[in-house]
Parts: C-alpha cells; structure tokens; sequence
C-alpha cells in the first residue's frame, strides 16, 4: 500500500466536482484502485458553487498533473461548454461526467449510458433486438437511451415519463438520431402495463424508490412477467422495492450499484489507460452502502 | 502511515505551481510533515505554463477543497495580481511563494524572506542592532531586506549588487519604508570590502557558488573577519564555497537548506493552522540534497 508521503512531483491528480460533493463514494473508489494498481495518482472531491464551473475547469487545463474529473449534480450539463472535445451522442444527451485533460485539451465524455449498457451485459442481459422500456426522462434516461440506440441495437425503444414535454423531446432528440422505432409513453397505468407487456427489459432511471421511500416503487408488482429483466439505476436501498418484487418473480435484476461501480471503471480507465480492477471497486462500494455511510 | 485509499472527501489539496516542477523538493517534504501529523491532506506539483497563472489560482479559487499553493519560479511576481489579500510589505516586494484559500478568498503572503529570518534565529543569528551585507539584488534579496528592515531592526543595512539599477531601486524601495540607514554598494573588491569589515552578518542571495560552478565564492575568503556571521541561500552544494571559507576561519554558519526549511514551515503552517514538524521537515530536505536527487 503506498503512502501519502510516497506523493510526489509525478503524482497526478483527479477528482469530482459537484455540489455538494461530501458523500460521494468517488473518492474511495478511486483512490483504492489506483492504490491496488500502484498507479501515480490520487483522487479528491472538490465542491464548486454554481457559476463557478468554467474557473474549476480552466483551472484544470492550466494544472499540470491534473488529469482527470468526474462530474456530478448539478454540474453535467454546464461542463459540456468548457470542454473542448466531445462526442456528436454526448452533446445530443447534453450532459457529461467524466472529463480526461490531454496537455491542456480537455476531453469531455458520458459514462453513465456506457456504465447503465456494461451493467446489463455483466449481468448477461444484451439489449439487441429487445424491446426495452425506460422510465424517466430526465438527465439519466437521456443518457442511457443515447447510448443504447447508439451502441446497441434494441428491436423497440419505450420512454414512460410524467414530464411530458420532457418526454416527448427526448423521445423527439433520439428519433432524430437513429431508425429504431422510439415510442413515448405517457406513465398511467393503462399505458405502462401495455409498454411493460411488450418489452423484455425493463429500467428505472427515476428517483422513486430511493431511501426515505424505499417501500415506493415505479411499477405495480402485477405488470412484472416472468420474460422480463429489470435494472434499476437507484442503489440507496440497493435492492429496491423495484427488485424486491422482481426478484420474488424469479426475474434477473440488476442494482444501481453495477452502474455505478461500471461508469466509474470507464473514468478510471480513460484517465489512466489501465484496466480498472472492477472487482475491488464494486467491493469498496458494496461496503460504504452496506455500512451505510451512504444514506 | 496514512495510505492513499485513506483519502475521502474531506481531503484538502495544497500544492505547488511553477515551470518547471519536476525536481521539487516540496511535495516530499509537506507530504511527510501532513502523514506525520496524521492531517487530512495532500501536496501536489503542478507545472503552470507562462500566461497561465490566473487561470490556475481562479482555478484554486472555485475548487473547494484547494486549500494552498507554494509559488516559484517563474510566477513569485505574476501571482500578485491574482490573489485577494497581500501585505503591504509583500506588495512593496513584488513577489509572493505562498497562497492559502481561504472560502475563496485568495491570502498572498512571502515566506523567504521570514523563512531567511528564522534560520538566522534558530542558529543564533539576532540581526538586532547589527549592520547586516546582502549580497544580490533579485527577487530573493528584496524579499529578505525588507523583512529584515519591518521585522528586526538592524544598524546598518548594506546591499551589494552588480546590476546597477536593479541595486538602486531596491535600495530606494527599501528606504522609502524606513529609518534604518540602507546602503547600495556596487561589488567591486574595494566597496565589498568595506561593506564586509562594517558587518556583523553576510547573506549571500546570489547564484554565486551553485551546482555547477561549487568552486566560486561571492567573496573572496580574505575578507571573512572574525566577528561576522554568514548565511547562504544556495543549498546545492549544501556546503558552499562561501561557507568552507567561513566555517574554515571559525565562523558561525547558515546554510540555504535552512532558509528552505522555514520558509516551508511557515508555509505547512498557514495552511493547516498547526505547529509543523521543523525537525522532520529539515530530514526530508537533507535526505534528498544528500543523495543527489536534487541536482
């Protein structure tokens, strides 16, 4: 295990901006696998008020040694402008998390469609020639139907949202982007059990769910049938009321936590060109939920 | 020993800017002094390329959690301009080493120029009442000079320099902040040694007798006498020719390691409030100046 006096003039830095910042599980994460790696590197959390966001990342250019970022709420979408390079799909979900300095170039990319995409395979759940439903259309649902239309090849794509106007551009957005048929679905219950019926995977990308109200769920345990797989992006419970149900069905669920820990090993990989030890990362967020330093 | 997956999200950075940074001595040293007193924070080096500066400190500024920056070469005089709060002894200077934020609020302050103070101290060298020769007129000199002519109170204030007008403006910039008679005297051998005879203590600020050239002295060994103290700010070779010279006639000695030291000291404790390791700090210094790894 190497030292905090073993730091030194090489050592480079990454970190997470985000507002506030102070129980993020990044740092730790992080930290423990550049530790595992004996990689030159150490990962802080830095808090940055809003307005503040362009000084933090032309501070970052102007820092040698500062390597890498993440990016989280509420910051995602104001960095997209002060990055130099990214993704045409980035920019069409309008918000990033992870951003890699190359000599003063800032490199801006979203992990959470690519770490939601790499949760479902882990867990032997290939979206191609689905038919998948999304629920949600904010930020997250954004970013995870860009990459899937992009990366995979579902048969249909399904959005469930209560913000219609919302909704229906986001539906509007990807439909512009790809032949794949994209249907938006208003969230009554008519209309969801019809939606749910037709798919074969099913994620939640809305906050219903999460602790204080983790006896909530987004979707009556009725709609859930027995040819479903069913992710849900929330991991404070780590199973929630959500899985609880699907996972009495016999269903194959996949947690919030397989997304995280997976958009966390793309950062970690983009910023070091090292493969990320993805089990020891999923073990030190096992443990900070599980003990509950996370709530 | 505080290992790197031992750093969270409380952990606050400090740092340091200039070009080039690869061979500073600093990281090591704040590094050991923070694990030693178990302190949640790291030391980094970052190179800051020319125009760069007040992006990096804006940078600092909004990056909370960034809690302090040593300064050198060759941003000690842009930094001025990019910090909230200076002294008026610093601002007459004309550079500064040390930054500490503070909620945003960015604090300049010199530590040299104290630091050269306290290693005169801490080997028994009291300025009070002595004249006191400064060999140079650079940006080391003018920060040593003034803090020696607002914090102690010396008879006699000589400085000796071959950059005419440089000498002259010091000498006039220092005069204009005190009674203390100050004396610009250009170095030749005959003005030097007058200066010399009238003095009680000698600091060399000149690059005279550093790494390479470790066989040249500022001042030839005839003019050493028996009642002067003489410190030197070069620490490469720790031991210059100037100071065999003095050590060789009896002379009490100051080496620059010592200078080096207490202007860190100063600088760990501005940021972190507490009262740092000297002793330790000064090991890790020697440590490195021994083995050559500064060269």
């Amino acid at each position: 295990m190497r030292t905090i006096d073993s730091i030194e003039t090489t050592t480079q830095l990454c970190g997470i901006i985000g507002n506030p910042v102070a129980h993020s599980m990044s740092p730790a994460l992080h930290n423990r696998a550049f530790d595992l790696l004996n990689l030159d590197y150490v990962y802080l959390a830095f808090r940055v008020a809003p307005g503040n966001v362009r000084a933090a990342l032309d501070g970052m250019r102007a820092l040698e040694n500062f390597r890498g970022l993440s990016v989280t709420i509420p910051h995602k979408r104001e960095v997209i402008d002060c990055v130099d390079v990214i993704s045409e799909v980035d920019r069409a979900i309008g918000s990033i998390n992870t951003i890699i300095n190359d000599n003063g170039n800032l490199y801006g990319l979203g992990s959470d469609g690519p770490g939601a995409r790499q949760a479902l395979l882990d867990n032997g759940i290939n979206s191609e020639d689905q038919t998948v439903t999304i629920l949600g259309s904010g930020g997250a649902s954004r970013a995870i139907a860009f990459d899937l239309v992009a990366n995979a090849t579902p048969a249909v794509l399904k959005l469930c949202g209560i913000v219609e106007d919302e909704l229906h551009e986001l539906a509007h957005d990807i439909a512009a982007m790809t032949t794949i048929p994209v249907e938006a679905v208003s969230m009554n219950e008519s209309a969801l059990k019809q939606a749910i019926y037709a798919s074969q995977v099913l994620i939640n990308t809305t906050p219903v769910g999460m602790h204080p109200n983790a006896a909530q769920s987004p979707v009556p345990a009725t709609l859930l049938h027995e040819d479903l797989d069913v992710m849900d992006i929330v991991y404070n419970p780590l199973e929630t009321r959500l899985l609880k149900d699907a996972a009495a069905k016999g269903l194959r669920t996949v947690s919030g936590l397989e997304m995280f820990v997976n958009q966390a090993v793309i950062q970690f990989e983009s910023w070091t060109g090292k493969t990320a030890p993805k089990t020891v990362m999923r073990d030190v967020v096992l443990a900070k939920l599980t003990s509950g330093q996370r709530s």
